[in-house]
């Protein structure tokens, strides 16, 4: 039995997100596991190193799956990336230890924002970015992402309702870096909450905006209301980046 | 009389190209014309600098027309940007004297054409680029462009028949730079024929690959036989930049 390591690329824009539901195929889950199935001749299921949602994008999603086929790594990318639909890519193949586990062994992510900030919006970028016409202080944006760092209990971040699960995490890096209209957030840390991106980001904009004071990073990091936190942005701007492992 | 330059950008994906086809919507200029109209209660036509064909995408195209509207500039701007559909963006709305036309003032234009040349495709710049997964030389294609530059009949790098106007252009400058996976072309020019650049950048891909030899330039130039150059690539990785004015 072999663990195959897949590396992939997707434009979320179509799909209802990482998670197969029932037989749905428009799942990237779903998608990648039928082209699996066809290829092995298996029922082939995937473990992600995590779910994205409907709209969410990625440039290193990470998932394995357990096989018995003969086909190398090479035949098996040139195999997927022919039947797979054009906006979800794989960009590695990779047997790996039995033992690997693509969530389990997870011990950080990385993931971008895209804001396109400008009075004008744009006609390329509007799938992958969310368009914010109001100016910003990103200097006051970058002194409350700093609150952001270190290990806290992110619940009042999130979409979760209270859980017996922990919700700590730690939030290694938030970069702010503006290119031309488009601002990028970047996020590193070792894990993310549902959500939690998106919510960090409507809250640092809200602060960018003037309608929310930074006080309001450390008041929800202590009293945990989501409500006293800023609005969830879209999807249409979070990439998953990459998944680390040791 | 006023007389109104805009500059647009728009993604071509969708639409059959720049020039209105009768009554379709299905055209960029029909688009914009039919918004103004509602803009202004007056049946405008508007005066492109050239047409881009369908799929084709512009970061500056520019066009003009006049209207009685006593409507100011930012005012129309935001008329604008409300009502196109959002693949189509005005950048600027500029009044211009009553002389201005957006066609035959146009002392020159710049595009770019993208080729993704990876072994691994792109699930986000499928409808930006064209995909090639060979191998290119980069050196060789680089001296073959600097045998297009200067004025010469382009008619054999064009789609055209024989015609009374004149096929000579004069290019002063094309560039290829890579970024990534993403090989990038620029041409300058004073103007270019019906499907030039995508018939130089096919040449220049041949020429990469070793398909054709760099003679194969001065041949067409001089021999002006449309079937000894490159392929016309696709219209997904090209984009009118910028339209010079004096």
């Amino acid at each position: 039995m072999k663990n195959i390591k897949l590396t992939i690329e997707y434009d979320g824009r179509r799909y209802l997100g990482w998670q197969r539901l029932g037989n749905s195929d428009k799942t990237i889950q779903g998608k990648i596991e039928s082209i699996l199935s066809q290829m092995t001749g298996e029922k082939i299921e995937i473990i992600g190193s995590g779910r994205t949602d409907a709209g969410t994008h990625a440039r290193g999603q990470v998932a394995n799956f357990k096989t018995e086929s003969d086909l190398s790594e090479v035949e098996m990318l040139s195999f997927l990336n022919r039947y797979l639909p054009n906006d979800i890519v794989i960009k590695a193949v990779e047997e790996v230890g039995e033992r690997f586990h693509a969530r389990y062994n997870a011990i950080g992510k990385q993931y971008s924002y895209y804001v396109w900030n400008d009075t004008i919006p744009t006609a390329f970028y509007r799938h992958h970015s969310f368009y914010v016409p109001q100016k910003l202080d990103l200097l006051e944006m970058e002194k409350a992402a700093e609150k952001l760092l270190g290990t806290h209990d992110f619940i009042g971040f999130s979409a979760l309702k209270k859980t017996k699960k922990s919700t700590v995490r730690t939030i290694k890096e938030i970069r702010l870096e503006k290119e031309g209209s488009m601002l990028h957030f970047t996020f590193i840390g070792d894990g993310f909450l549902h959500k939690m991106i998106r919510i960090l980001t409507g809250t640092l904009l809200e602060i960018g905006m003037g309608k929310l004071d930074m006080q309001v990073i450390e008041e929800v990091l202590v009293k945990k209301v989501r409500q006293d936190a800023g609005e969830t942005v879209p999807a249409s701007g979070l990439f998953l980046d990459q998944v680390f492992y040791e």
